[in-house]
């Protein structure tokens, strides 16, 4: 039995948009948890990074409470939503932000172009402990199931353990398994995007381009990567860092001290 | 005398779009180097970090030729102007990405939301060495003549020297100096950004919300950070990296094997 002493704040965003499934599901669990704040971008923001609107002013709507948790919507990005959120929604600083639940994978390099991370690293940035998470399909009415009960656990660890400073989560959960075979702290796989434009023509014949490509794994058979995880049943935690200076500042004796 | 023996290519973009005076100087200085091609977005983008676009398409222009460089703009972010460049538009993978000149300092925490650095991470993640310059002044109009040798000294000794696979370089310059004082390999300062949010209200009396703050030094006497360099008339190179994965992965013993 949970003793109501002072329920944490959570502060939920993600990077699908405010009507996603994946959303209500993790507000739905969260709520058992603790008081919920979810603060999502009012369209699809897939792929914005960390992308933050400084040119442009934005609006915020707050909708009807779902489940308990008080629901807005703000017309930037997921980035934006968590700086709205803590800055200008919330009564106190949240004790933990959580994001997605993410309709897609966010392993390998997508952890760089992922909006659903981009509001993790954002909540890591004013030092909350921060999580993300992803199922790896892409369909909007995807069984986010087995996903519920490792959210819960995870949300309630971290409350409990901390994270480091300036690292956050990164947890992807294979698709269209009944039961994971259990979780894997790992790290990022080597691979990169192989990426084409298709083309197209507009009505008056002028071409337009759509981004298609292909993840190609660069090690397939690293059974320390998030993606030998996924296919092989395991939910991947990584632990991912704001941090951006690559350490090794000695090999670059070839930059003068003077031009 | 510079020999005529293979000319590199040089693909460049920005995050400040296609019309600004940065891109202009840069294209200026790197067309004494090699062959440039420059695809730019067609409106500003700062702050887009490595937001790419994936739920619509992108149209692209080709523009007048500028001190012989081809010209390009794309309706979309810095990280759709590197791929568009490397997937579409170039007749071979170039030699160097440049990205900038920023008008205004990507120092700091600035990197992680710097649309100048988002197009030098592109750069990086397709295996291309790659960098970013930025000057720490807003000004439409700033000054980038101090700018202009030390980009073309460092950019012809990164073709030269090549940098670590994931590595990029994210070079500062302070405006408003005469001359620089030197340049340093040197590692992001400490720092966050103390947002709020201004509220203004629309002509039918709903608010609408524009970000602001400013930046707080969490390290002002460390000699050895970006910010420091700036401040003191020194050009900042900090190497970046695209790798996310926290290394101590053993401080995560507490994340259960199996929920």
């Amino acid at each position: 039995m949970t003793e109501k002493i002072s329920r944490p704040l959570i502060l939920v965003s993600n990077d699908d948009g405010i009507t996603a499934k994946g959303v209500h599901e993790l507000v739905k669990t969260l709520q058992k948890i603790g008081d919920v704040v979810c603060v999502c971008p009012d369209s699809p923001q897939s792929g914005m990074s960390m992308a933050l609107t400084v040119n442009s002013s934005l609006k915020v709507q707050r909708l009807e409470d779902y489940e308990g948790a008080r629901m807005y919507k703000v017309t930037g990005t997921p980035v934006d939503c968590i700086k709205m959120g803590v800055d200008n929604l919330l009564e106190r600083k949240p004790d933990i932000v959580v994001s997605g639940i993410n309709h897609g994978s966010n392993a390998a390099i997508n952890v760089v172009y992922s909006g659903t991370m981009g509001a993790a690293f954002e909540g890591c940035a004013y030092g909350i402990p921060s999580v993300g998470f992803s199922l790896t399909s892409h369909d909007e009415d995807a069984d986010f199931t087995p996903c519920l009960p490792v959210i819960e656990e995870l949300v309630c660890r971290i409350l409990k353990n901390g994270l480091p400073e300036g690292v956050c989560l990164n947890v992807n959960m294979p698709a269209n398994v009944k039961e994971f075979n259990g979780l894997k702290v790992t790290k990022s796989c080597k691979g990169r995007w192989n990426d084409r434009y298709v083309e197209y023509r507009d009505p008056a014949n002028r071409p337009f381009y759509w981004l298609a490509g292909e993840f190609v794994n660069e090690e397939p058979d690293n059974k320390d990567t998030d993606e030998w995880c996924l296919t092989h049943g395991y939910v991947s935690v990584v632990p991912v860092m704001l941090e951006r200076t690559y350490p090794e500042l000695s090999e670059f004796s070839w930059i003068p001290e003077k031009i």
